[in-house]
C-alpha cells in the first residue's frame, strides 16, 4: 500500500522548516507504516495540482497538508474538487462552527475569506477542527484511470501543526491502523557520548546476525548533533518470533553500549534527565554562557518540569557571572569567562543561590567571533557540581554557532543524566 | 528548468526535521529560482532509487542530499552510479582528505567504513567537504531516455547541514546563477502583532493593485506562531520597471502596517531586537518562567549577541524569583506567580540586579498542567521595565504547551522591540 504526503505552502520558499512531515511519518512509522513519499510543493496552483494529481494515480492514501487557510493563497480544497471532478458546496453547519470559533475568543476579524474555508466536497467526510477554523476532510474515491477499480481514500488537512496534529490522531491514525496486516515493530535506542562510525562498529556483529532468520530486520544509525540513534524494525507475520528478535536485538546492543544508551523511542535527554531527577527527588539549576537559555529550553520543553528545575542563571555577561553566580573577578582576570576554572564556579554558584541538589554548567566560545589561538571556536567547558564535589570537562566541538550550542548543550545533557544516574 | 531536490535519510520515519529541504529553498528563492518539488524518502534502496530515476527524467537539475556516510544505509553513491550507467572507483585524493580530516580532529575512530566514502563516479567533479569527511559530487549527463539530448546536472551532497550548508554555496549556488535569465526580485515583510486574515484584509488594495501591469507579482502570506510574514515576488525582463513596482508595494504595505512590520528577508525578532539594542546602546536581561529559555536562545541566536545581552534569571521556582530576581513573598502569596503583578517585579527585579537599561519578563501557564478556573491554560503575563517605567501585558494564547510557549515568546519580543524603538 502506497502511502504519500503532499505539503503545499511556502516553507521551501522562506526556508521554514516543515515539521508535519516528519510528525506524520513518525505517526505512521510507529504503527507500522510507511509513507513513499513526502512532497513538498509551492502553494502555486499548477505546481499543486501537477504533484496532486501524480500523487492520486500512484498512491493508495494521499493526505495533503496546507492550504485550508482563509487567503487567496489556500487553494487545496478547489484543486482536489477539480482534480476528482467533484463539486464544492458551502457547508453551513462549518460556517457556524467557524463563526463559534471566533466568538468564543473574542477575535472580530472574522471576514468575507473566513466563509472560504467551510467550502466542503460533495463526497467528503468533514473532520472537524478543534483548534482552529479550517476542516479537514476525507474523501473516498476510484480514480478515473483507475483499471481495477481501487477504491482510494484522499484526506485534506490543515497546515499549523496543532491544528494538524490533533486532527491526524483522531481521524486519520484509526483509519491507517486498520489497514496494517503485516506486523511491523520497531524501537529507537539512542545513545550519546559516541560517535556514529564508533557506534557502527560496536553494534555491527549485532546487525550482521540479526539480518539472518525468517523475520525482516531493518537498521539505521542516524547522528544528530553529539546524539546517535540507533533505530531498527522487525516485521513478519509470528508476534512471538518478532518480540523474541526484538528483545535479542536490544539485549545484545544494551550489552554492547551500557550507559551510553540513554533512551528509547520517545526519550529525549531532557526527557530521562527528568525521570532521574523525579525518582531520586533532586532538583536541578543551571548556569549557562555560551548556550545562552537554550539546556533550559530543552529541560522545560518536557512537561511538569518545574517539579525538579528551579531555574537557570544565563550569565551572558561577566558581570552577572560574578553577581548572582559569585565567580571571582580573579578568576575571569587570570583565567577567562571560557576556563575550567570559571565554569568549576558557575556550577557551584548555581547550586549555592538556588539551593538545588545539582547543578549544571557550560562556557565556552559558540563564535563566530570570540576565538583566540589558545581558545579555539568550539572550545567548552562544562561543570557539574553536586552537594559532595565539582567536577569539570573540556570538549572542542565543531561547527558553526548553531552546531556548536547544539552539541554543547546535548553532551552537557549526556554528563549531567551520568552523574544522576 | 526544472529543478528537484531529493532528501534520503530517516528524518520522515523518527519526526525529526528536514532543516536542509528549507535552506536549498530559500537559496534558489534568493536568486530567482525554484524548486519544483522536494521528495523525502527514507534510504531504503528501492525507495530512493525510483525517486531518483523519476527526478533524472523529469527534471533539469536534480540535488540529493543525505546518505554519503560511512554507513551501510548510506547507499546514494552506489545508486546515482547504478541509475547513470556510470562507474564508481576510489578516489586516492579524497581518501586522503578523508584521513587528514580525522587526523586534525585528532580523531581516532577512522574505521574500513570510512573508506567508502572516497567512491567516487567516473564522471564526477569532486566537491571538497571542508567541515567533513563525505565529499559532495557534481555529474554532468544525458538522461539514457532523453530524446531532446539536454544536458543535465545531478548533485550529491552531504546531509548533515554544517557540510551541505558551505558546500551548497561554494558550488551549487554559483552554477545556478548561471541559469537565471528572467529577473525575479523577491522580498519578505516580517509582521508581529495583528492576525493573519488581518493583516490580509488590511494589504488586498496592494494585492488587487499590483498584480495589474507588465511585471508577474505573486503574493503570499504565511502566519508562525505571532508571525506573520507577507512575501512577494516580481519578475520580468526590465529590472527598472521591477524595482519600480517592488518599491512601490512596499512603500504600501509600510504605509499600511506600519511599526507592525519589524523587518524584512532575513531579518528577526531577535536580529532587529539586536541591532536596536545596539544602535541605541542599550542592554537587556530578562526574566523568564513558562517560557524556559526559550527567549534566552532565541535572543542568543545572533551572533555577537554578548554586546547587548546581559543574561536571562530563569525562574522556573517561586524561590529563585524571590531570591534573584526580588519578587516578594506577598505578591506571590496575594496573586500567584502567573500574575500582572508579578510579571512587573519580575521584570523590575531583572533590570536591577543586571544594571540594564530594560529588562522583559514573562510568566505563565504553558500547560499542560496548571491550569485553574479563573488561570486558564495560555494566560500570559509580559512585563518590560526600563528606568523609566514598568509596564505589564496580559495575553491569552491558544495551542499546545509548546505552541504557546513559542507564542508568548514572539509576542514578548515584540513588545520588547516596540518598546526600544
Amino acid at each position: 500500500m502506497r502511502i504519500e504526503l503532499i505539503c503545499s505552502g511556502t516553507e521551501l520558499l522562506t526556508g521554514k522548516l516543515n515539521t508535519n512531515a516528519g510528525y506524520i511519518g513518525g505517526k505512521l512509522y510507529d504503527i507500522g507504516l510507511e509513507l513513499s513519499a513526502v512532497i513538498d510543493v509551492s502553494d502555486r496552483k499548477s505546481e499543486f495540482e501537477a504533484e496532486l494529481k501524480r500523487a492520486l494515480d500512484r498512491s493508495d492514501i494521499i493526505i495533503t497538508n496546507g492550504g485550508l487557510g482563509p487567503t487567496f493563497d489556500d487553494i487545496t480544497v478547489e484543486t482536489a474538487a477539480q482534480c476528482l471532478g467533484v463539486e464544492l458546496y458551502r457547508d453551513e453547519s462549518v460556517l457556524d462552527d467557524i463563526k463559534t470559533f471566533f466568538q468564543k475568543r473574542k477575535i472580530k476579524s472574522f471576514t468575507k475569506n473566513n466563509e472560504k474555508q467551510a467550502n466542503i466536497l460533495k463526497t467528503a467526510v468533514v473532520l472537524r477542527n478543534k483548534n482552529g477554523t479550517a476542516p479537514g476532510q476525507m474523501i473516498h474515491f476510484q480514480h478515473k484511470d483507475s483499471q481495477k477499480k481501487l477504491r482510494k481514500t484522499l484526506f485534506l488537512l490543515p497546515g499549523p501543526p496543532r491544528e494538524m496534529r490533533p486532527m491526524f490522531d483522531e481521524f486519520v491514525e484509526p483509519f491507517l491502523k486498520s489497514y496494517t496486516s503485516v506486523i511491523k515493530k520497531n524501537e529507537i535506542i539512542h545513545t550519546a557520548g559516541l560517535g556514529e562510525s564508533f557506534v557502527e562498529d560496536l553494534i555491527k556483529p549485532v546487525i550482521d546476525n540479526a539480518t539472518f532468520g525468517n523475520n525482516n530486520v531493518e537498521f539505521g544509525i542516524l547522528a544528530h548533533s553529539a546524539v546517535i540513534d540507533i533505530k531498527y524494525s522487525v516485521s513478519g507475520l509470528d508476534e512471538i518470533a518478532i518480540d523474541q528478535t526484538m528483545g535479542n536485538i536490544r539485549y545484545e546492543i544494551e550489552n554492547l553500549l551500557k550507559e551510553n544508551i540513554f533512551g528509547y523511542g520517545k526519550d529525549t535527554l531532557s526527557s530521562v534527565i527528568g525521570g532521574l531527577l523525579k525518582e531520586k527527588k533532586k532538583t536541578l539549576c543551571l548556569a549557562e554562557s555560551c548556550t545562552g537559555g537554550l539546556i533550559a529550553k530543552k529541560i522545560t520543553d518536557a512537561a511538569g518540569s518545574s517539579a525538579y528545575f528551579n531555574g537557570s542563571i544565563i550569565s551572558y555577561s561577566n558581570f552577572l557571572k560574578m553577581k548572582i553566580l559569585g565567580v571571582k573577578k580573579e578568576t575571569l582576570d587570570t583565567f577567562g569567562a571560557v576556563s575550567s576554572q570559571t565554569a568549576y564556579e558557575m556550577a557551584k554558584g548555581a547550586l549555592e543561590i538556588s539551593n538545588s541538589d545539582i547543578a549544571l554548567s557550560v562556557t565556552g566560545i559558540a563564535g563566530p567571533g570570540g576565538a583566540a589561538k589558545e581558545k579555539p571556536l568550539g572550545l567548552v567547558y562544562i561543570g557539574i557540581a553536586s552537594k559532595k564535589s565539582v567536577e569539570t570537562y573540556e570538549y572542542n566541538f565543531i561547527g558553526n554557532r548553531e552546531e556548536i550550542r547544539e552539541r554543547a548543550a546535548n553532551t552537557a545533557m549526556n554528563l549531567l543524566r551520568l552523574a544522576i544516574l
